[in-house]
């Protein structure tokens, strides 16, 4: 079974106030890339895998979609998710991604926010997506970048010019990483984007579209703290297509 | 035009020494690795961009390729590569990839290796590389990675456990990388995992397998100083289908 941080009262008070939580889709920088990257929500069946709150499954709805299936581990996440909507074409579900059982041939998207590197058994997940959904369905999620979960000490250094540098190091030593975040060694599983593309291509998805997540211009001017996201990529958006 | 480093007498001197260019494909450890991802080469038409002193095209030959181009930017690359074989099946030819033109529908296979990252404008290249090949037909190349490329100042670090550890920063910045490798100045061109790959699809290409490579520990026990190349990927490996 995966971790499950988000049932630690303390955590889920600290991650509550985080802005994407507050804030929903819009608070996320990376959002405006994702959504170009989904396709036409009209009459889709989606599943949302580790959805939190429930912010999108409500968004789809509100844009179109047949229909929702939200899938979180936490029992916290999916009460508040299910406070948030009364609409009975949106399901929310207790679920662990590492034993996910879908339907099959049963979704048109299936979307997963910053979820996936917490899942040991990628492979498992991904042939249980591509089974779920119809020929020609997508899958578009986001996970953190191996480029900043790869070392064993993640954190900005600066070099010989004082400009802010990550540090990479043990990248294609693939598996567990511990940090501290809200919580003491959350625990999360580096692949290199070779495995994680590979693994697509070897379940059947044909990739459509592969971004780093860098700021635009206009977001750097509206939260200076962004700059430091143009050094190293966050966050791996990926589209595909079954 | 692209820079030809090659012609500078000094640069080709030094660069004809390195391991790669006295023993051929075996003598680069990402070879194994690039061999998996080929097709079988009975009768494909092969075109190898970037071709150096040949070795591919008359590897190609003797695994049952029906013909080989070679095409280099350097006279003193294909002078070597023609004084080095007599076959009449492989032609090694003068042309700079930046402006390259290739007859359309004409092979079955193009192969590159280390030699896109000097090239400026890169879309331009692989739509002309997707034109000249048939449908179905595969186009394998290998890369400098993206994380050994990045940086400002590219050069081991040691972290706070003195761990081996590369530095990344303007990782979104694509464009000019300026290094000395055997000549000063060496220019190449920056571009992230997600140009990449996404140029190769709006041209046309379906991705096969993606690999950043590392060394296997058979190949560090032979050569402890490839163990470096487990803490960052060195090279970028791509096959995708026309």
């Amino acid at each position: 079974m995966a971790q499950n941080i988000y049932d630690i009262p303390e955590f889920f008070s600290a991650y509550s106030q985080i802005p994407r939580q507050v804030h929903g889709l819009a608070g996320a920088p990376e959002w405006p890339r994702v959504q170009a990257m989904l396709p036409d929500l009209n009459n889709l069946r989606v599943v949302d895998l580790g959805c939190g709150f429930g912010w999108f499954s409500r968004w789809a709805r509100e844009n179109g979609a047949a229909s929702a299936l939200g899938i979180d581990l936490s029992e916290n996440m999916i009460a508040r998710a299910r406070a948030g909507t009364a609409d009975p074409m949106i399901e929310y579900r207790i679920a662990d991604l590492e034993a996910l059982v879908l339907p099959e041939n049963s979704f048109d998207l299936a979307y997963s926010a910053l979820a996936f590197h917490y899942v040991q058994d990628f492979g498992r997940l991904v042939r249980t997506i591509q089974r779920s959904l119809v020929a020609g369905g997508w899958l578009v999620f986001t996970i953190e970048h191996p480029i900043l979960m790869a070392a064993a000490h993640p954190r900005w250094w600066a070099d010989e010019d004082g400009r802010k540098t990550w540090p990479v190091n043990q990248y294609s030593v693939e598996g567990d990483r511990r940090t501290d975040w809200f919580a003491k060694g959350v625990l999360k599983y580096h692949r290199t984007m070779g495995t994680t593309l590979n693994t697509l291509i070897e379940a059947g998805f044909t990739i459509r579209h592969v971004e780093e997540f860098a700021p635009s211009a206009q977001q750097v001017q509206e939260n200076p703290a962004l700059a430091e996201e143009i050094e190293r990529p966050m966050f791996l958006l990926i589209s595909a297509q079954a």
